[in-house]
């Protein structure tokens, strides 16, 4: 009954690619440790780029530094 | 001073229903533990069905098969 | 399938009543939402009183105090 | 590597505010515990005032009675 | 610069299953969202079976139960 | 009213350096959005450098290296 929550920045995941997280992180708790993938449960959180820093700066700077 | 943090799927809560469960958690905290209400913060989070998985499938395509 | 993350100082609380403030939740989520309580998950996260500030302090001094 | 993630209700905060909360808490890291800053990642959440909650109600209803 | 949270009960991962699951997350999000590995952080919260409920009980009670 | 969630490795931060840290991200709210500190949390994580992973590997394979 593993939770596995996903935090991505919103930047255009399809639900396509959603769907594979999903189905990917649960088959990667039953493949390393044997989880029952029923209880399993994936929460992905989508952020905007105004929201998520690294090195101390938004996404959104980095982006248009194009880094 | 506990903080509860509710996650749901995004599918129509009303305001009412989350001035419910805000009430509710925080009581719970009060009658099982002794805890002050007043410094006992919930927060809800409300996640599109898309970004949501069980069982390695998202809440989308299982309320498209009915489940 | 809600998940619920409660957050609480480490200060005591007994199995019997982790397992009220697990059940009380769960129900929480069925009274309010009608949700299912067979794939509802609750998380009982117990913190240190050094690793917990409220109004810039840590709960172990506030203690010291009295507060 | 640290991972800081800030809640707070939505009730405005502009990018130029964000950006300084990113900058701060990331400096705040590197004074006090001398992580690297290029691997510390900060993410906002802004909440919606219906779906947070202290002292058992939301914070809708406080703004309402100009709490 | 994805966040992964993989929170599982507290049954006796071993290091290197540990390992797997911070690599196979990783992974995940490289194949599918071409994220950079680099700046990809993964944390693993092992739970006490007191603290996690499912379905209105704690696990440490399923246990015994068989369940 | 801002929740803070700040998750670190264990690697020895001091009382001290924890209760740095909560007066830190306190103040931190209270300069850049006004925020009542009162009702202000801000709880630390430490977490095993066996289950916190950055660049597909524990931070534990990353010490041993002396990265």
């Amino acid at each position: 009954m593993p939770y596995i929550n996903i935090r991505i920045t919103k930047e255009g995941a399809t639900p396509e690619q959603k769907a594979q997280l999903i189905k990917g992180a649960t088959q990667l708790l039953v493949d390393v440790l044997g989880k029952n993938p029923q209880t399993t449960v994936v929460v992905i959180d989508e952020v905007e780029t105004d929201n998520w820093g690294i090195a101390g700066e938004t996404v959104t700077e980095r982006r248009k530094r194009g880094a």
